[in-house]
């Protein structure tokens, strides 16, 4: 049998080390260049036992994509422990990590909001959500209510600091830490426009 | 003959009157949707004719978006007998008005940056950066110089305009004025997060 070598994995877990396998692919190529073929053949498994798991290339790539946003969203969870200055500190830095190491993995993220998969789209929106409610949840510490204009501009941070590091991790020509401590000023500043 | 009623134009009217309808077309469909087949029946030519001014679909929709990307940079062109403050306020009123108007075609723009077309992004990229390069070129105004860290946070906070504006427009809970407002105050206070 040329399985003799092969891991037995329960579903679930087996489903696990495709997704993770699949995140640590794109840290190197683009969605569009993640091969099922490649996967099956690192996870050890046939392409026929891959879409046992995910119906087409198109599920799989979503379900990948939906993996990099999840694992985004707890890594940059606030650390409720510290006050909110340093407390944004460290999900700045997490997420400036976060985006130096999976680079591509990130940008198949934002790119999929642009692109015409509406499911994609709605993977980004929701992340793209979730981080913006992190600031809109706590709109008191900042003196502000939680309006339409404070949301408007909470998403347009969120935007912003995910275009200035996108930036800054193509071509870094400040240092991690000043990009951190600049970033983290920006959300008061930005928030104090409304007073 | 057919032809009896079109109008003959020179080669470059024509093809002025091609991009035009084009970004017309634009403000109620995506790219995607924008048809070879339906331009060339609005404009009152033949399909060939069109493929004489345009080698393919592609290109078609490349010359359109630039197009539309160039009509937004002359839209927004700073008003140089102003001062630095109205001079923003102004270039943001027609901004908003501009995205208003041609949401479609100002998202086909923002998308192609997310597309799979190089020479969309291209397109996309070097608007962003002659945006960006209005605020730079003028840091003095906010008593900066023009540095790495000033680049980052102008790119971003374009960024964060194109992201409140678009969500406003899809969303409109605010006024107008108050819209404009907020943002013209948001770009010194970024800028200071610099100081």
């Amino acid at each position: 049998m040329t399985t003799a070598k092969r891991v037995r994995l329960n579903p679930q877990a087996r489903r696990e080390q495709l997704l993770e396998l699949g995140v640590r692919m794109l840290t190197t190529r683009t969605l569009d260049e993640l091969s099922v073929e490649e996967l099956a053949e690192q996870a050890g498994i046939s392409r026929g036992l891959l879409f046992h798991y995910f119906r087409n290339k198109q599920d799989f790539h979503r379900a990948v994509v939906q993996r990099a946003a999840d694992d985004l969203l707890a890594t940059t969870a606030p650390d409720t422990t510290l006050e909110p200055i340093p407390r944004l500190t460290l999900s700045l830095e997490r997420y400036v990590d976060y985006v130096s190491k999976n680079y591509r993995a990130y940008l198949s993220l934002v790119r999929g909001a642009a692109s015409g998969d509406d499911a994609l789209r709605e993977i980004f929106d929701r992340t793209r959500d979730a981080l913006t409610r992190r600031i809109t949840d706590n709109m008191a510490v900042f003196g502000l209510s939680d309006g339409p204009t404070e949301r408007l501009l909470a998403r347009g941070w969120s935007a912003m600091v995910e275009e200035v590091v996108l930036a800054w991790v193509s071509d870094p020509q400040i240092s991690k830490e000043e990009l951190v401590s600049v970033l983290t000023q920006t959300l008061p500043a930005v928030l104090a426009a409304r007073r």
